[in-house]
């Protein structure tokens, strides 16, 4: 970290900052300018301090982090690529991995035949929630465990592993007892509690971008749950929220870039919830691919029209396969198979 | 809810869309345009219904919500302002309420110190976090239950009721045993899990809107809380998140006199986290007040520059007391006290 | 456009909103239901009138625009891609367009060797800023009509059309006197003086998205343009302002199938401005591309740290001629070639 | 500028920084850490040198600025608030300036009216639109020339001093023969060719925030006109883009402190625009004055429900009236006059 002294900061100030750097284990390296002094701190461990340790210092005009504020989740840690393997599917490898289903299971049927048409158009993965977090009190809460026997039923039928969103930390055990992958949601992207109970699981967990959040953000979130010794992460961008207002969030197709050079987990990209319009989904999925996304989240829906929830960014089946048949051109072009 | 179908919808469309109103048990007024046709949805629970139920239908242009997606936060629920008594201290009454105290309770000796301090300099509610909300899980963390042992002696040696942050359902019964305000803090705002069981607690919520939660998506947080049973509920601004970055937040006043005409319950202000740097934290807080706030929320520590948190955000004794001379200045010229 | 009034908007209200929806030679079709009355306004010219003329109305709760306010942009204007034709080079057609050069022409030789390399690698026009908008008025702010007459003989020597930015409408008589397309920068999107007079031009005009511009206000400033008389406009998605800092802007890859579905104009990528970092633009260009973009606008510097503005965004000519062999793999996977 | 160099970045890395840090005219100091090289650029002139000079260069890991990148409108420069003297009217002194008026000029008695009326209940000037830049081509674009004429009569009958936009070099000449304040908006903050022209006037010039411009970027489009000469600016908060849909805009309330504590230019504060709501007018305003705005542009018009631009945001003259009572205590309370 770089403390940058304000032009009028006196000896005091200074060895004010200096002292504090050195209580806190790190060494000093002090450059006085003409115009102003500039604290170097020095030591492996530069991401465990904060900004506003110092910021808030008498005579202190700035401060500039050197490293990053996370360690485990960074390129640094770990030059290659993380692949995670899922009942023998590899998520981070050269395949791009599609998982699809609908938003939230909604029958024994539905999930059913959401697992057979998905798995037929190549999805290796098979989604659906059983407790969602509906912005509304009097909107459709999920099937709960119920739901997870259905989705739990379609693995055993089709052989695809399965993801389903968790809360709360209360809803670890049970979660568990049925999915392969542990999904976070938007909402939850910095609930510690959750992302701490999650730490200390054995099994992959999948993360959203916070609904606003940034990538450092989602990184640290990340760094929650490696630090608590599950190094089995996934992160995923779902678009952000911006003033526009044409679609519902606005993709960040730069993030995908941005974090395969920044961590080495598998980054996976929703464009269900990047735009919220299933007439736009198709398009982004593409674009995702294309920018070196390691898999792709959709929302299949036998008759989205009737969908509890989500329905107006779920594919219909037969959209679905055609979309799959243009990812396969897609992932070629950029050396990559679906 | 008004549904205005595409200028090509045919008639199968439409019957269609009726259809579906007819089965969630509206009525429907039809009007056949020169152009297009209008579909009005009647009935008196329209705040039940999502508008994607009807986007996703074939021949549907878009949607138009006439009532709010909330019912219990609404003024037309009550019109009256809500007020909440906390140990004789009225919140959302003609006197203002001033809560304050650190970000983190530290020690036993600091928040008793701090909570004779504020309550000299006026303040009526003192706050602490025991739990705390970090954006890395390096960074320290809250003292836990030691924290709200030493709030509640700072409560019976200055008679201060107490506030502090709850931040999962598990943690509900312990902080209840100490708190008489439930904090909810921006991360967890649509923390689901947490909003409902607190709808089955007797004591008051203090819920601040997300990071960048939208006005109404406050109002729903509040709703699960409310028809959960819990009445007690007062809102926070805090500050959102934008592109400008001369400020940790950007402190939305808009949201002041919107909160104040749209729902009933005491609206708070928290210019701390609304500016993240105590030179504006005055101004602000002035600013609040004038646009009509029932409360402030401020952070004041005995030495900002040695916090374990937030402090560059944190007020000295000596500033915040003047700062409470100022406010009763400005509460007064808008016909109001501190 | 749909008037809603609220529920206690009495007889007087409604007639006041009536009598003005004819005053503006629209016709009413009042739907009067149990809790409120609804008003459509009925007329061919939808997209002339404004939503607060209404709003500001007494017991007018809310409006909802049926049509768009633009009408010559529109896909219901024109069904077909409108395909604009520059010496040659087709803009919007199925072969996708690349716009290559560097941000400013800095010399004579500078821009001729930037123009054979671009061309040698598959690029169809020559882009170069000769007058500048920059952000400090102690930046190099371009040569001026220097610079257009270096781009004027890059053309003659290369035979690729050439295109330019144009601040103010003083200068469209000059750079009209060079340039093949006009181009309209960001922070001129707005600019109505501006987009008037070029309404008034013969040649075509390039519209880059406003630094947080909507969708549709991109929109309505090409109709500032075509209502002018010029109907040679493409659009430019370019990266809008969000939160994010790791990126310089986030490009919005949504507005790509959003604007192809809306208007019929070409619509063509920014990657340089979108992401502000030559490291991305790879990424981004082919997931634009696969998105279904038009064209690409690229940013190529013979020595990116030496370039007088824009460097960072900048690509080499190496690393320009790498991306376009990968691009024609991504344009043949989606059907389009380069 | 601080550059931070790349742990791997070799020596000749660093001699490359080093030597076009020289070149540029300025000193160099050298930190060689154990992990990274540090580089600090010694010079009086640090705000005419760019972050992305060095960025781009190999081994380059990131760049901070030391020093605002502006000179004229910073408070080093001038640490007295700059006051403006405008036909006997003070802006920036402890009185706080009310400028009100229309937003169009619609007609001779129209603007008479206003004026009177606002005069009465104390505005100290009048303003009004006479080019007006609406997004779209459609709407009502202003009177002109006659608009003009109408305000310098409502000026000479009541000795209000008049303010009205420009929006372009092309009008400044005409504008200039008329107005006593130049105005220019929020779609042409970054209009550089019209501030360039604006920096050779000798009237004062009121430049609003970009409708999604920083606070820096403000200032540095007053810079422009400051370095040209020009040093009577004010400059003004407006409201800001946010993806906050309750409002029309975000009014930055921060921007006040932040902007008075940045430069010494009078802070003006547009709470229509702010909040684009008459409702949330009077709160705003009054927050404006608590947080230390020098002044208020309000829009007042004699029947909102009629007028031909932004009715929704205006105020009748019994609603300005009122509210001219409840500011004059306000700024009583916070030490100012009105």
């Amino acid at each position: 970290m770089i403390i940058v002294m304000k032009s009028h900061a006196g000896p005091k100030d200074i060895e004010a900052v200096v002292q504090r750097v050195e209580e806190l284990g790190y060494k000093v390296h002090l450059s006085r300018g003409e115009a102003r002094t500039i604290i170097g701190v020095i030591g492996a461990d530069e991401y465990l301090i904060q900004n506003s340790t110092f910021e808030v210092m008498d005579g202190v005009e700035r401060t500039m982090r050197v490293m990053q504020p996370y360690k485990l989740a960074s390129r640094d840690f770990s030059a290659a690529d993380t692949v995670i393997n899922v009942n023998g599917v590899q998520i981070g490898g050269r395949k791009i991995v599609v998982m699809a289903g609908p938003c939230s299971v909604e029958s024994r049927e539905m999930i059913l035949e959401t697992a057979r048409a998905v798995k037929a158009a190549g999805a290796t993965v098979l989604r659906g929630g059983a407790f969602k977090p509906r912005s509304s009190p009097y909107s459709f809460q999920g099937l709960g465990e119920e739901g997870l026997k259905h989705l739990a039923e379609a693995r055993e039928q089709t052989g695809l592993p399965i993801i389903t969103e968790v809360m709360s930390p209360e809803d670890i055990a049970l979660v568990g007892d049925y999915t392969d992958i542990f999904q976070v949601g938007a909402r939850n992207t910095q609930n510690y509690s959750l992302l701490k109970a999650l730490g200390k699981q054995q099994k992959p967990v999948f993360l959203k971008r916070g609904i606003s959040g940034t990538i450092q953000e989602l990184l640290m979130s990340a760094e929650y749950i490696l630090s608590g010794g599950n190094m089995q992460v996934m992160v995923c961008e779902r678009g952000i929220r911006t003033y526009e207002t044409a679609t519902r969030n606005t993709f960040d197709i730069n993030a995908i870039p941005v974090l395969k050079e920044t961590c080495h987990l598998p980054v996976i990209a929703d464009p269900a919830h990047g735009t919220g319009m299933w007439q736009y989904v198709g398009a982004v999925a593409k674009a995702a691919v294309a920018a070196g996304a390691d898999g792709l989240m959709l929302e299949v829906h036998p008759d989205p029209a009737r969908a509890w929830s989500d329905g107006a960014q779920s594919l219909t089946f037969e959209r679905f396969g055609r979309l799959m048949e243009e990812l396969r051109l897609v992932a070629q072009a950029v050396g990559r198979e679906i």
